[in-house]
């Protein structure tokens, strides 16, 4: 029997049990004649439960993070406070003295155990937190906390640095003894290319942005399966993502279950159930991936970028974030530009292993429509170049590279590089409060 | 006793026995109303000598690099004929063809061993060169060639592509018993994040433009201790920039040396005169750096990026990497901003060790200044944010990182990334002649 899901509103208040709340506290700069930014969230469950999470792997790593690590041990969880505008990032023991008073001005003004109480940041570095509007901030998100859709979206908009729109997703799961529910609420945009492992530490040689993914569920799980689930579900998804190869010191992914949904406790991963599960939180996390990638910083194009024929897995996904992360491949994109050259040239500057002789390039609108090769087996193809460029024109595309050397694959999602990122990015030093990350 | 060297005129025709020539010969498209560009540059000595070179590390080598390869396992060499505006790089059996053709067509015209001409090629990526062009190009080239200052400045020129000036650099080395000549042209600009080895080779796990760069000398030196202080000079020059961080398939460096000074045979590294010899060579290579680095696509700052204190100079180099080719912290300093988050953002994603709560950052305006701190010890210094932003503001700065944790060091060259390198490379493919690399 397949299980099956369905897309539902509410993302993170989809699931029973949970309340959330953004607020504005003054993190953010307001401006004049433009209603005041959100800039703190709250999600809370109803009752403690397993936690699992996902965590940046950047060396220098956010006090927030820190204390997520910490809290981590117990796999426990309850509640999750968060700010934007402020990374509290190389902000020393102070930064670890705030992050540790937000879970605890959490913990006390909901009557849980702060250790229970996560809490992650994100915005400039080096810059301490301005703890008293924080407090306030709290206090009033506490009060506003509920399960209404329109609370859910006021926290993913209180997530937002550069985002352009909010980010939500949630599924409703039918098991076949109960339904369970996965909401999920995001923020990316730019320094973004994450890599993340739930301990902090990455493996020898691996590749690696703030992005912010926090998840709930009202599924009965253990806390070993939940963490498996997360860590599959992350690696297909958040780390499949690149906008500028820039990974950041903040990148945090948490998912609070609550068993709320009353399904017999999911205990060993080789069953109906926890398969089920684990597929609808891919489909979540996935779609929040991509929503970051259609909201990157001055993006005019939206790839799907798949490598196959690689000699292993990861060489097909470092051969592909060698080009998602290419200057000039990006550049190309952005004019439309179906510069195979460029491509070429990041896949044999990239330490997977490549044969000139081999490679094919084809793009496509969607996985359903034909292939348009403009290279196969290293040699140009006769497709008109305004046919190659009528493919890269589109705002959506799929790049496909074979390099049929083995059976390696990899997925990854990327965009274009603008004059608007650059422009974006470079600031006005002259309002210190514009400079971002 | 120390030797000395002077900075002299002519480049590469300043060595005595050389002649060089730029000619154009329609690879690039010559606009109304303007001068026709020169594309294609011979190179010739008047005898043979031993001949030292430097090749991508790419896997994606160019038609001409393979064939630089080949020769150059004998040692030897007179000429080298170079044309800009087409790559000759993925172009298959017809590129390898084409390239021995332009050996063989100077070696023809120059009654030499066509092996002893060498070949480099820089320009759009997989498109077959227009060989008939390039014939003529060829037979023009060799009659003009001469040992005028004017005609090495032609050479220079006719190797530019996106470059907006010609990038010449000569040197003199008073030995005891004779005067030395070093002199060379190169061009850069775009895809220039060089790494090069003698035999295109790389070691695992290593980091990585079209750059090329042709240098004569009239020394007289046994060819390996020719390819010794190359590898050396390349090494902290032309190994140690970056502007994108994209790597080409058609990095070239070839010396030619021709015995004309008359100095006695260099035949050990020990010597006083090797010394010499390598370390004037070392100053034309990082001369002929800097000039790429300073005339990099839409640059508006050149940052001399050192990092001391790292457990190796490897991991040094790894660092500043990291730095240099981080699209936020490039952006930053286009925008003048001293964003020192996203440097130790970047440091902290690189495979070097890093230890926040150690790491040193400074500015400077030159080597000669005082160092202005905004980080010591992983903590912002009382150093006010617009006195920080005076040191970005200049367009040429010296920017210090210090890690604390061992005695490696390293030193790279590199620039800020703006709107116009985007505008630039993305090109207009309603003309597909202005479609770079």
């Amino acid at each position: 029997m397949i299980s099956t899901f369905q897309v539902i509103s509410g993302s993170v208040v989809a699931p029973l049990g949970f309340r959330a709340s953004g607020v504005f506290c003054g993190i953010k700069a307001s401006e004049k004649g433009k209603p005041e930014p959100l800039d703190l969230a709250i999600i809370a469950s109803d009752c403690v439960g397993p936690i699992a999470g996902m965590f940046t792997t950047n060396q220098i790593c956010a006090a927030p993070v820190k204390l997520c690590l910490k809290n981590m041990k117990m796999r426990k969880g309850q509640a999750i406070v968060a700010n934007s505008g402020n990374a509290n990032a190389c902000t020393s023991v102070r930064g670890k003295h705030d992050a540790k008073s937000m879970s605890e001005a959490v913990g006390k003004a909901l009557g849980m155990d702060s250790s229970h109480v996560f809490v992650a940041s994100t915005g400039r570095i080096g810059l301490p937190l301005p703890m008293s509007n924080i407090k306030c901030g709290i206090e009033n998100a506490v009060k506003k906390l509920s399960s209404n859709h329109k609370s859910a979206n006021e926290a993913a908009k209180a997530i937002m640095t550069s985002d352009t729109f909010e980010k939500e997703f949630a599924v409703s799961i039918d098991l076949p003894e109960a339904n369970v529910r996965i909401g999920g609420i995001a923020k990316g945009s730019g320094m973004i290319h994450p890599l993340m492992t739930q301990n902090a530490k990455r493996a020898k040689g691996e590749l690696h942005a703030t992005m912010l993914a926090f998840l709930t569920s009202d599924i009965c799980i253990e806390s070993g399966l939940l963490q498996k689930a997360l860590s599959e579900a992350v690696e297909d998804s958040f780390n499949s993502i690149t906008i500028d190869g820039d990974r950041s010191t903040n990148d945090t992914v948490l998912l609070l279950a609550n068993g709320k949904a009353k399904n017999p406790m999911i205990r060993n991963e080789n069953t109906t159930n926890y398969h089920a599960f684990r597929d609808a939180l891919s489909r979540v996390c996935l779609e929040l991936s991509k929503k970051m990638v259609k909201d990157a910083e001055g993006a005019s194009r939206f790839v799907k970028l798949i490598v196959d024929g690689a000699r292993t897995n990861a060489e097909a996904k470092i051969a592909a974030q060698s080009v998602a992360n290419s200057l000039l491949v990006k550049t190309s994109w952005s004019g439309g530009d179906p510069n195979w050259g460029r491509i070429v040239d990041a896949l044999g500057y990239s330490s997977a292993k490549i044969v000139e002789e081999k490679i094919d390039i084809a793009y496509c609108a969607d996985s359903s429509s034909d292939w348009v090769y403009s290279l196969r087996k290293g040699t140009p193809t006769e497709v008109p170049f305004e046919r190659l460029c009528l493919e890269v024109a589109r705002s959506d595309f799929d790049l496909h590279i074979h390099l049929h050397l083995g059976k390696g694959r990899a997925c990854i999602y990327t965009c274009d590089l603008t004059e608007a990122y650059v422009s974006f990015n470079k600031g006005d030093i002259s309002k210190p409060s514009s400079l971002g990350g």
